[in-house]
């Protein structure tokens, strides 16, 4: 019996399948007999790869498509191959050899750079191992060909693996690596797939078969052969479209939308409104701010299909983690605990100001009910300042994110100044628990069950009740049913998540009453461990 | 009237002093007349600058003599002037020019480095802008000598500056950049010397003269010329050396040490005995790990001097942002929420069995009465865990530092599995507001007196009384008399800081009855503000 975090629920069982391990470090000789025809070897095969990748985009859709597409540009991009190609001529490498040493030199740049730009590091690797392949003439690294449905098991995912994924051969998704937060761990939601990560030792057991549990995070290996089986289809769809109790207690069932498709996909899952719309997406190409027509263009476009239905809009988040080339930020030893969210407003309140007038703007042309809020507040004074700022602009309903522990702690003097708060659960998690989103290796520490973080929920849902004001939260946990109960128990009044978890979640909230969520929430705020957490919870709500 | 961080109480006023901005990049031209003796002007520059540091480590001590010594080896250092002497030749520059260049080099491998290697990087500059100084025939940067008593005035103070003060020269320090941990505010508070750092805006303002409260963080400019006044020496020898409040509730005032040296400084200041053994000194210069025996010997040292009282051992902590050479830790986005302290003894068991088998015998070849404690816990598994290792390896008291917030959520749980917390308030700051200690731009933030950080701590000390069990602070925070009552009145029974401050705060300990102690606690916590904290508690205090 092994165990991880579970990142994606149902229960599964099947014949595992391995992923393949990329080839690993070509041999530096024998120096090849015409070193220019030899180069000349690497852009096409980088183009191959380039195809094929945009090949599985165009046949994918969503949050699949984006990782792909992005994917195949690395593998485009001329500058690996002209590094390589000079490589082979002046150093006489093999061609894949030479592929390897200058994907290495790109790879230690981006982690040089830290944050957003060391998390490129894999898909800079995901590119090197396939083009290498191609140049060796061996099996492309990645999932292989599937005859019957398996729980597939790998050391990580690339983007580009789980993307390609057809959900009807693969049963469950069992990683050595990897976080609730990770690229794996949401495809593995979307899709609907079970999935436990961080399952130290699976790869070395080399189990035949496995039974996967993505609620609890068990992996069991059966002592004598099993029958496969399927995770079982929830009867989501059951969902009458508004979120309650079965005793009536009103909790909004809403989406997190981060682009004007991701608005269409939430109107059609059926989501009662916004409670995250991320701004960003307006900033990321360009190279000097957009103007305040532009955004408000870009916003329109995502408030135009909720039409007087409820948008909580977020301000810019940017940081040294997620660098916007107009704010040009100093590079940080820890981007997480730097410079991020209001902490950037507060230094360029010239670029907020702009936000919140495009914000107002883009509400009016639409009609939408909009709110707003800002990232990252820690202290009752940010949330006061950027509470003044909005209603300034104009904004009738002023909110913060939190996601900060020390939030939290003074939320009862927050929501003495703003109208209502959204928790963030996957940062506040990440900084309760000092354990990096980003890390596999602290993934286990990282986990939205764990008692001490609920706690801090608990803290907040209390104030929000003293203060007759709203209390959402928009991070990953609300995308898990179970976790939707102990939320709602908390004193949560409205839960926003990924399209593609919102019947579920509404299904399940119609299950039972307030009292008995109240019950679940106080089991699992006594637990010792995120594991007795989810099991617990499991049981009492199953 | 400006505003910063009190990073050394005190108040005092008179005319300002700005230390000397370096000369800045030197002019790439025109190129030297005859390179090669150019290229000899280099190392003969470096030696007199190191000369020049370690003759002023000399007259200096503690850690001003450490930081001064480390900055001379870094000016001694042979690599730097080869690399310069050979721009010179290859590039022909200008030998001023030559060493600035060289040294970017240095400082970029550094900051890629990340983490402790980064924070280096303010060395490398201190040793360029001086040898630069020195080949220019220019003054050297730094603090000018002083005619009469000064406040001085810097964007940031580098280590070796604020070595070679004159405490009785300078009555203040105000600086733009820096945070309540930086070097600047550690020594000035061990020279006595009233600091306020992130003041922004200082510099800008040119004042005159300024009065500054390093006890509430103001700085004013006055409108009309004012009499220069010093700050207040503290009656601390009033102290009769065993720590209580006025009417008798024991709180022992305990010293933080890293080293043999220390261990003595302490006795000498009057320690009860030792809050935080760091031992970290003891692997720092191994490339290997040392022996059982090498350890236990290095133990025994700091262990002698305090035969009799008690001594609480912290073990191993070590992470990606204290690399160690034997335990060779991956790069991580961000080393501060990355495997440091417990995490690492989890991953290497054999590395803790050693310590702990070192500081049992060290234990019992100096008649110490040592406790262990385990630092960065998150969790009650984690705590339950160190505890059941450290009683096996025959400790008889094991403990927990309180530094994740997580652990502070759930210390009731954990004080049923360990003898005793101590509170690690720097990075229970950092966690708790999601604000790096190394980082200037959110200094602010990062304040011991935040609100929201003394509710947690009041949670701790709440948990220890419920569960009978001692509850310490070992952090900068316990050095600040004024915060010192607040902890007391908080429920933490034992203060561990530098020797120099323990007289002053077993002196301000004995003011005030412990009733009286909460109802400043109370007051603190109520703040909306650290700002309004430190007021309010200063006011009540004095």
């Amino acid at each position: 019996m092994l165990s991880g975090v579970g990142v994606s629920p149902g229960r599964a069982a099947g014949p595992v399948v391995v992923v393949a391990q990329p080839a690993g470090e070509p041999p530096a000789g024998p120096p090849p007999a015409d070193p220019a025809a030899e180069a000349q070897r690497i852009g096409p095969a980088a183009q191959r790869i380039a195809a094929d990748l945009n090949a599985r985009a165009k046949a994918a859709s969503g949050e699949a498509k984006q990782l792909l597409e992005t994917t195949a540009m690395m593998a485009a991009d001329p500058s690996l191959v002209t590094q390589a190609e000079q490589l082979v001529t002046t150093k006489q490498l093999p061609a894949a050899r030479a592929v390897y040493e200058a994907a290495a030199s790109f790879a230690d740049a981006l982690r040089a750079a830290g944050g957003y730009m060391a998390e490129r590091v894999r898909d800079i690797e995901d590119v090197r191992d396939r083009v290498v392949a191609d140049l060796l003439g061996i099996a492309a690294p990645g999932v292989p060909e599937l005859t019957e449905p398996s729980v597939l098991v790998a050391q990580d995912l690339a983007p580009a693996d789980t993307a390609g994924l057809d959900p009807a051969k693969v049963l469950a998704l069992v990683t050595e690596e990897g976080g609730p937060t990770s690229h794996t761990a949401i495809l593995a939601r979307a899709l609907g797939i079970p999935a436990v990560v961080a399952v130290r030792g699976v790869l070395a057991a080399k189990p035949a078969q496995l039974i996967v549990d993505g609620a609890t995070g068990s992996v069991e290996i059966p002592s004598s052969p099993i029958t496969p089986f399927a995770a079982e289809v929830a009867a989501a769809d059951e969902w009458n479209g508004v979120g309650t109790t079965s005793d009536g207690l009103r909790v909004k069932v809403l989406a997190n939308v981060g682009a004007p498709k991701d608005a269409k996909a939430a109107v059609e899952a059926g989501a009662e409104g916004v409670g995250l719309f991320r701004t960003e997406f307006s900033y990321l190409d360009a190279t000097d701010e957009p103007t305040v027509e532009e955004q408000q263009s870009a916003y329109a476009a995502v408030l135009a299909p909720f039409h007087g239905k409820p948008i909580i809009v977020r301000t810019l988040d940017a940081g040294a983690d997620k660098p916007l080339a107009f704010l040009a930020p100093d590079p940080e030893p820890n981007p997480a605990l730097g410079v991020r969210g209001i902490r950037v407003s507060r230094e360029r309140v010239d670029v907020l100001d702009r936000q919140l007038a495009a914000i107002v703007g883009a509400a009016q042309e639409t009609g939408a009910d909009v709110s707003v809020m800002a990232p990252m507040v820690a202290t009752v004074e940010e949330a006061a300042w950027f509470a003044d700022r909005a209603h300034a602009a104009g904004i009738k309903r002023a909110g913060v994110m939190i996601e900060v522990p020390a939030a939290a702690l003074v939320a009862d003097e927050i929501f003495g100044v703003v109208e209502f708060v959204s928790i963030g659960t996957n940062d506040l998690a990440q900084y309760t628990l000092a354990a990096d989103r980003q890390l596999g290796a602290v993934a286990t520490l990282n986990d939205p069950w764990q008692p001490a973080l609920l706690r801090l929920i608990g803290m907040i849902g209390q104030a929000a009740i003293r203060a007759g004001k709203p209390a959402g939260v928009c991070g990953e946990a609300a995308a898990d049913p179970n976790l939707a109960g102990v939320l709602v128990g908390l004193g949560i009044s409205s839960l926003s998540m990924n399209a593609s978890a919102i019947r579920k979640v509404g299904a399940a909230l119609a299950k039972h009453t307030e009292d008995y969520f109240r019950q679940v929430a106080r089991a699992a705020l006594v637990s010792h461990t995120p594991a007795d957490a989810r099991a617990t919870v499991h049981a009492m709500l199953s």
